[in-house]
């Protein structure tokens, strides 16, 4: 669908779109709050939902748990508006900046996925490494909001 | 090497580190810089890297492209000094909160790999997206900085 990747010169120093999509067609996403800088998300996109997500504006992802296009917020009601979207030196990976409002974006009901910070410096048993909560309060119920989905984290 | 995941109310709600990595052993890794919180590029680790990363407070990876354990910084003397380590949700993805001075993080020569921006709205070809140069002065000469390194990016 984007153009194809025949020259790493163009790939790294040019102007023109060349995304890397995996052996599974799919590439990274960090998803930034535009309003703090901090980080909400990663993902996965395929092709189709970087195009969506270029045209409308809003957040598309590849759901690997649902093996399916994910309009983020579609059932959160948290739509992610795009206000920046950028590409790394060798086009494989994406970051998107968004406007949340004061919603939320991890759907264990915090509004970074990244709340919690693991310890630094030498470990004693790698088997029992105690991470500190950085969020305390959760922005949403998952039970309310998400009723009967399931879950997308797996084992 | 970590604790096995064998419950997912832990792996979200828990304080212990229990990361996933996928079918090649891998994790991703979001690295920003903590001066800006702006992303500096985006990695993977293996298990070895990240108890490295975590031990030593600076920042180890996998290299997909050497296929082995990379000390950031070791040929370009740009080492991550780590301020934090955070993990998401379902623990399969990593945010590394870096201090590299005024170095740069990218072998381009940018201080950020993403120094370039997708246009949103309507794509007339997806063929012929024409970036934005959000970067424009690079840090370091590549050719100086790495001599007669291989280049990682590949096609």
């Amino acid at each position: 669908m984007f153009k194809k990747r025949d020259n790493i010169k163009e790939v790294e120093e040019g102007k023109c779109l060349a995304p890397k999509f995996d052996n599974n067609g799919l590439i990274p996403v960090i998803t930034t709050d535009f309003q703090t800088g901090g980080i909400l998300m990663h993902g996965y996109m395929n092709n189709e939902a970087l195009k969506k997500t270029i045209e409308n504006r809003e957040a598309y992802y590849w759901s690997r748990s649902r093996n399916k296009i994910w309009h983020k917020g579609q059932v959160s009601g948290f739509v992610q508006k795009v206000r920046e979207i950028r590409i790394d030196d060798d086009q494989d990976s994406i970051w998107l900046s968004v406007d949340i409002g004061n919603g939320a974006s991890c759907h264990v009901g915090y509004k970074s996925c990244f709340y919690r910070s693991i310890p630094l410096g030498k470990i004693k048993d790698t088997k029992e490494l105690e991470m500190k909560f950085i969020e305390k309060k959760k922005i949403f119920d998952p039970k309310i909001i998400y009723k009967n989905e399931p879950n997308p984290t797996k084992l």
